[in-house]
C-alpha cells in the first residue's frame, strides 16, 4: 500500500519515506487515533476469534482444530500487519510510541515466520488442507499469489517503518520460492486475483532485487489470454483475463481485481516507462471515472460478482461499491498522480478517500461496511467483522497511511496534494525542508503552512487546487499573491524561502449541487449535495418526523446553508436545503398510470444533509445521496 | 398448469375442460402452430442432447454414461410432456391431430414409467447418483418434490387431454410414495422450491383422492418456520421460509419460488375457502403488483438470487424478469380470478401474457430468453437452450394452454376474459353453449361473437373490459346496447339467446403513454408507450442511423401514431412518436458536473416503437421500454 517512488525512473513526483509526514491534529489525526486505539486492537482480536491466527499456527505445526474460513484468510493477517506497521511509523508524531501494539506485531510476525516452510512457501490453507504437490494447481480461485502479495506489502511496510528485516526476509524467501516456480521457461500462469504485481514491484523497490520486478512484469504479461474459467455472465473478463493488459480499454469484471491490477500496471509503468502500459491505463481510467464511478468514488455497480456493470449503470440502492474497491482505486490514482503529475488523479483519489472509502468504517472504529450503497431504505448497519473480512484490515492500513498522500517532491520543490494539520519533512535535491501545515480541512478551506526549515536556496511550493473549487487565493506572509478562478490545477510559489515564512491557501468551500450525466438512468432528475471534498446524504433521522425519504424532493434552485454541528456525528458541517415532500397517496395501488399524471401536491420542508461517510452511525434508517427534483 | 375448478367449492368461476376452447386463427393460433411445429420438436431434441432423457434411461437401468445437468433435469421432461399433452388436446381444432407428436409423448411416458422404482419413487438424479437412504435429505436444494410436482401436472394434463391413465398412474404411485413419507405424524418439512403444492391440488381434482389435497395443505403449513438455510442476503426468506404463509405480506426472495407458492396457496383456497389464505394472498398480490412488478408483467428485480428486490426497485437494464416468473405470476393471477371474479387479476395476467412472458420465445419458436430486461445496451440474443432449461418447456406448456384463459362459466352464464378467434364449448347449468369468436386482437379492439348453440333458456354473456381501455361499446345484432366510459370491469348481456345472435365488442385501442410511480428511481422522468395489452419498446434497428438509444428523448405531449406493418416481425402494429436525440458531448469526460447544467441541444427525430415481445428477433442492438422525457 505504501509506495516509494524515490528511485522510480518514470515518476514525475517522488513519495516521502514512511514516517516523514506526521499528522498533528484535525480530521485525519482523529481517525488515526481511533484506528490505533480501537481498530487495530479490534482487528487483532477478530483475527484470533475468526481463526486466521490459528490457521497459521496449524501451518506451523501447532494450533488447534481445523482450518477455518475462506482460502485467503492469511491475507487478512498480512493486511493487519501492514496496518499496524504503518501505524508504528506514526509513532514519531504526537501520537507517540505504542509498545503494546509493537509487541502484537512482533508476535504475529513470529507466527508467520514459524509457518513458513523450508523452501519459503507460506499459505496456511494449502499447508493445512492440501499436499505440497497441490500448490499452484488452482491459480484462478485459490489466492496463493494474492496472499503472497499481501505478505510482501506488509513486509515492505514493516521494514520501512521499523528498519527490522525479519518479516522482509520471510517475504523474500517466499518471493524467491515463487520466482523459482513461475517465469519464462518455467511455469506459465497469472493469479486469479491480482495483488502480487504491485507488491513485487514494491519488494523490488525495497530490496533492489530486479528479479522481483521481472516477475511482476511476467504476471502482468501472462494475463489476458482467456485461460481462466471466470465466473457467470463475465467469463474470463471476471478475472480480467479476456484481453491482454496493453489492449484493454474498459474496466470490467470483479472490481477489486480490476483495480488492483491497474495499480500494479501503474507500478510497472513507474519502473519501466513503457508507453503502451500508460496508454492502456489512461483508457481504463477514462472508462472507470467517466462511465462507472459512483459520486462517492465507489466502484462496482453489482452485487452479483462484486463487479463493474455497464457504462452508466450506477444504481444508488443496489450498487456494491466495496470498501476494498475504493481503496484499490485510491492506490491506482495515487500511482497515476506520481507518474504524471495530473491533478485529476488527486481529485479522484480525494473523492474516494472522504466518501466511498471512509464510509467503510464506523465513527467508533469497530464496525465496517463491505458494501457502500448511496441509498438505503433502512435496516443497513455495519457489522463488526465478516466471514470474508478483506475490508476491515484494508481500512486500517489505509487510515494508518493517509499522511503519505499529503506531499511529494521533485528536484525543484514540494507538492501538497491533500490538506491536513501535519509536519512534513522533505528532501528537495540535497536540501532538508520542513513544513508545518495547519487546517480544519475538510470542514474549512483555509490552509496555513509555515516553512520551518528551508534548506537554503530557491525551491517551489505547489498547492493542489481541487477540481471542486472555483475560487482559490494564495497568501505569502499576509499578502495576496495569487487568486481568482481556479481551473483545477496546482498553484505554485517559487522563492528563496526564509524560516518562518507563512503561506496561506484559501479554497472557497460553498455547499453545491451536482448533476449526473443524463445517460445514468438510476439518478435521472436528481441532484446531490456536496461541499469541499465531501459528498452529502440525507438520513431519515435528521428530517422532520414522518418524512419518507422515498418522497423527498429538492428544489433545483435551493439555497444551501452550511453549519458546524459540534454535537453531531463527532462534529460535522451539515448542509440544509429547501425541499418538499411529495404526496404520493394516488400511487398507493399502482406502479403505472396513464400519462400525463397531474403534479403531486408537495409540502415544503427543510432537508438536512450530513457527510456521506458518517451515515449509519445512528439508528439504521433510510438514507439517500441523490435527491429527486421532481 | 391447467386448472380445473369445475368442482372447486370456493371458485367464483369454473374453468372449461381441456380442449373445449379451440383457437381458430389469429395471434395465438399462429403462436400455437409454431409451438407445435417447431418448439415442441426442438424441445424433444434438446432433452435428448442435454441428457434429460438419458438421465431417465439411466434411472431405468439403461442409458449411457453419467447423469448430466442440474438436479432438476427431470422437471424439464415433465414440463415438455405437459406441453405436448396440452397441445394434443388442441387437436380437436383446426390444427388437427399430430400422430408424430403423440408417438413422442408415448415414448417419453414409457421412459418415465420405466424409471419409476417399485415403491413409486422417481428422481433420476437421486436414482443415478445417490442411495435410497439419501432420499429427502436435502429438501432445501435438491428439488425432488419440485420434480414430483411437475410430473403430477404433466400426468393430469395428459389424462385430461387424452383420457389415458398411464402417466396418471405413475404420478399417483409417486404421490402415494411421498404421502407415505410426509405428513402429520410422519416426516416434517417443506420443499425448497414450491411447485408440488399446486400440483397436488390438481391431482386431487383429477382423481378425487383427498389425501393429495391434505398433503398439499401440509406442505403449505410446513413452510415459514425458518428451517431452511436460505441463500445470501436473504437467508430463509429466499425460500419463503421466514414467515408462515398466513402471516406473509411481502413477496420476497427467489421470484419463481414465491410465485409458484402463491399459486399453490390460491389452489388451496379454491378448495378450502380459508379466509386467512385469501387475506395473505391479497396482501402479497398488492405488494407484487403495486411495488415489485415491471411494466411488462415481469417479476424479479435482481440477477443475484433470481430474486425480488426492495419495493420500487425496478431497474430496466439489470432486472431479471425470468420467463418462468411471468408464467408463475399468470398461474397465480388466473387462480385469483377464478376465486374472486375480480378483473384486476385478468388485467395483470394479460400484462404478463403479451409482454414479459411472450418475450421469452423468439418469433421462430426455437430460441428462448431466461432473463427479460426492459433495456439492452446491445448484444443480447436468445440462446436455443440453457444448462438450466426451466424456461423453454415452460413457455411451450403456456402457449399450448393459452386458449384456456379465454372463457369461464358459472351457473348463470359464460365469461370472456381474453380475446382471440376461437370456438368455445361451455356448459351453463345443464345447457350446452357454443360460441364462435372472431377478432384481430391484440392488434385491433373489435371482437365479434356468434352464439352458435344457445342451449335454450336465459343466460348471461360477460365480456371483460381491460383496465387499459377507456371506452368500450357493446352491440347486439348490429344495435348498440352499452357503451361509453369503462371502469375496467365486465359488461354483461343477459337474454334468451337465439342461434346466430351476434354480439360485438369494441375496445378503443389508441397508443398511449404510461408514467411510473415516482418512487421508482430507475425510470424517473421517463414514459413508456403502450397500445392495448402490448407494451412497446424502441429497438436500435428501427431508428434513424446513428441514434444512440442512451440519448433519445420523448416529448411528453408527443402525438402517437399506430400503423400495421405486415412486413415487420411477422406482422405488428408499430407506434411512431415525436422525439429528440440529446447532444451529450459535454458529458464525454464527466459523470458529474456542477448544477445547473444547461439544457443540451436536442435534434428532433421520429421514434419508432415495436411490441416488446418481439424484441431481439433481428440484429441484437440496443433496446429500451422507458424513454426519458428530458
Amino acid at each position: 500500500m505504501h509506495v516509494s517512488t524515490t528511485k522510480s525512473l518514470h515518476a514525475r513526483w517522488r513519495t516521502l519515506p514512511v514516517g516523514k509526514v506526521q499528522l498533528t491534529g484535525g480530521f485525519w489525526a482523529e481517525k488515526q487515533a481511533i484506528n490505533r486505539r480501537v481498530s487495530l486492537r479490534h482487528g487483532y482480536r477478530m483475527l484470533g476469534q475468526s481463526g486466521n491466527l490459528n490457521n497459521l499456527r496449524l501451518a506451523a505445526g501447532a494450533g488447534e482444530g481445523a482450518y477455518r474460513g475462506p482460502v485467503f484468510m492469511d491475507s487478512d493477517v498480512y493486511k493487519w500487519l501492514e496496518a499496524a506497521s504503518l501505524d508504528l511509523a506514526n509513532a514519531a508524531g504526537p501520537a507517540g510510541a505504542d509498545p503494546e501494539l509493537e509487541a502484537l506485531v512482533n508476535e504475529v510476525i513470529a507466527l508467520v515466520a514459524a509457518a513458513q516452510q523450508p523452501d519459503g512457501y507460506i499459505n496456511s490453507y494449502y499447508q493445512v488442507n492440501k499436499q505440497p504437490e497441490d500448490r499452484w494447481t488452482n491459480l484462478d480461485h485459490d489466492h496463493e499469489l494474492y496472499c503472497a502479495g499481501h505478505l510482501f506489502e506488509a513486509a515492505v511496510a514493516h521494514h520501512r517503518a521499523t528498519g527490522e528485516r525479519d518479516l522482509l526476509d520471510v517475504a523474500c524467501r517466499f518471493a524467491d520460492c515463487i520466482d523459482g516456480v513461475f517465469g519464462p521457461g518455467k511455469r506459465d500462469g497469472a493469479p486469479g486475483h491480482p495483488e502480487i504485481e504491485l507488491a513485487l514491484v514494491e519488494l523490488y523497490r525495497e530490496t533492489g532485487e530486479k528479479r522481483y520486478l521481472d516477475l511482476a512484469l511476467f504476471f502482468i504479461d501472462a494475463r489476458g489470454k482467456g485461460r481462466m474459467r471466470g465466473y457467470g455472465r463475465w467469463g474470463a473478463a471476471y478475472h480480467q483475463d479476456h484481453v491482454p493488459v496493453r489492449e484493454a480499454s474498459e474496466v470490467v469484471g470483479h472490481a477489486v481485481r480490476q483495480l488492483y491490477l491497474a495499480a500494479g500496471v501503474a507500478d510497472a509503468y513507474l519502473e519501466t516507462g513503457e508507453q503502451a502500459l500508460m496508454d492502456a491505463l489512461q483508457r481504463l481510467w477514462h472508462d472507470a471515472t467517466a462511465r462507472k464511478m459512483h459520486l462517492t468514488g465507489g466502484y462496482g455497480a453489482r452485487h452479483e460478482g462484486e463487479a463493474f456493470g455497464h457504462a452508466y449503470e450506477l444504481p444508488s440502492d443496489e450498487c456494491y461499491c466495496e470498501t476494498c474497491a475504493a481503496i484499490a482505486a485510491m492506490m491506482w490514482n495515487w500511482r497515476m498522480l506520481l507518474a504524471t503529475g495530473d491533478p485529476r488523479y488527486a481529485d479522484t483519489l480525494e473523492r474516494s478517500l472522504y466518501n466511498g472509502f471512509l464510509s467503510g468504517v464506523s465513527l467508533d472504529g469497530q464496525r465496517y461496511f463491505y458494501v457502500n450503497p448511496l441509498q438505503s431504505r433502512g435496516g443497513i448497519a455495519r457489522p463488526e467483522w465478516y466471514g470474508c473480512a478483506c475490508c476491515p484490515p484494508n481500512v486500517m492500513r489505509q487510515i494508518a497511511l493517509v499522511g503519505n498522500y499529503i506531499a511529494t517532491t521533485d528536484d525543484m520543490g514540494v507538492q501538497l496534494h491533500q490538506y491536513a494539520s501535519a509536519t512534513i519533512e522533505a528532501t528537495v535535491g540535497d536540501k532538508r525542508v520542513v513544513l508545518a501545515m495547519e487546517t480544519r480541512y475538510p470542514w474549512e478551506g483555509h490552509v496555513h503552512v509555515t516553512v520551518a526549515e528551508t534548506g537554503g536556496g530557491e525551491w517551489t511550493l505547489a498547492f493542489r487546487v481541487p477540481g471542486w473549487c472555483n475560487h482559490a487565493a494564495l497568501w505569502l506572509n499576509g499578502e495576496i499573491i495569487a487568486g481568482g478562478a481556479s481551473d483545477g490545477n496546482y498553484v505554485t510559489l517559487t522563492r528563496l524561502w526564509q524560516p518562518g515564512d507563512v503561506v496561506e491557501l484559501d479554497l472557497e468551500m460553498r455547499p453545491r449541487l451536482t448533476a449526473p450525466n443524463p445517460r445514468v438512468d438510476a439518478i435521472r432528475g436528481s441532484l446531490a449535495i456536496e461541499r469541499g471534498p465531501l459528498v452529502y446524504c440525507l438520513e431519515e433521522e435528521d428530517q422532520a418526523a414522518g418524512v419518507d425519504l422515498l418522497d423527498v424532493r429538492l428544489a433545483p434552485d435551493a439555497d444551501l446553508e452550511a453549519a458546524w454541528r459540534d454535537d453531531l456525528l463527532g462534529g460535522v458541517v451539515t448542509v440544509t436545503a429547501e425541499g418538499y415532500v411529495a404526496d404520493v397517496r394516488d400511487w398507493e395501488a399502482a406502479l403505472y398510470r396513464p400519462a400525463p399524471v397531474l403534479e403531486t401536491v408537495a409540502r415544503p420542508i427543510k432537508l438536512v444533509a450530513v457527510p456521506y461517510y458518517a451515515w449509519a452511525n445512528r439508528t439504521p434508517g433510510a438514507m439517500r445521496v441523490w435527491i429527486p427534483t421532481h
